[in-house]
């Protein structure tokens, strides 16, 4: 079977040292600041990216507790699919979170929203570039949960 | 050296055969309708998806042709950090598209929006659930270039 093999490009440091302390469910606010240090080697490929308010962050559930296909979410007392949800228990156990860049100190970027335990592997960094038009965005079982909360 | 190795939950039909077809630089508009053929054993980890009308999809630059850390895009002609960047020519060769889902028929994700060649092996999908405000985005180097090209 074909598989692909990655090696971090850098390590966050964040203000989480255990799950129970990231904030979660619905109306959870990410606004704990970390910082993304990139390893040295690849410093050149860090170029321009200041210029950029937020960055889409790639990084590995390197502590998940394994795969459910079909679970309960924080957000909700239903089970959905896993690629529904942003459960750490994926089939590839890769977690995608979106940052605010405040600075960069050579190989440090200094963020706001990380949502991810300190010293968690990151695979990739991209800037974030557009939006979706908030009135085109349907959120299926995640509106209807936070329907019946409010409700 | 610590690693990572995943195995793909999908691949992806799109109707590119070869990157020269894909849209690309400013304004490329990514309309192209693709199919995600998702891993039949995995077929319960798709429940509910059909709500949302965005997903994340995070794949494989399989034919990618190596590393550059500090190159030129097709947006602009001059160098930037592949980490400010769309490059394929990433250290870790992770792709990251946000695609509509028009359909779902078992296995098979209908998507629109496609920008991957036809084939891709595709790591994750995850529920697009929110925007960042376009009133607080900064796109840095690439604003520049496109200003620069309207002139």
């Amino acid at each position: 079977m074909t598989t692909f093999t990655f090696t971090p490009i850098a390590f966050v440091r964040t203000p989480y040292a255990d799950t129970a302390q990231v904030p979660k469910g619905c109306g959870a606010q990410h606004e704990a600041e970390g910082v993304i240090e990139v390893e040295r080697a690849l410093e050149a490929g860090l170029g321009d990216i200041e210029g950029f308010s937020h960055l889409f962050v790639i990084w590995v559930f390197d502590r998940s507790p394994g795969v459910e296909l079909f679970g309960i979410a924080p957000t909700d007392d239903r089970p959905h699919g896993v690629f529904a949800t942003r459960s750490p228990k994926r089939p590839n156990p890769i977690g995608l979170t979106v940052v605010e860049l405040l600075g960069r100190e050579g190989c440090r970027l200094r963020v706001r929203g990380v949502d991810m335990l300190d010293g968690t592997p990151v695979l990739d960094l991209k800037p974030y570039l557009s939006s979706v038009d908030p009135q085109k965005l349907r959120r299926g079982w995640l509106a209807e949960a936070e329907a019946r909360r409010r409700g």
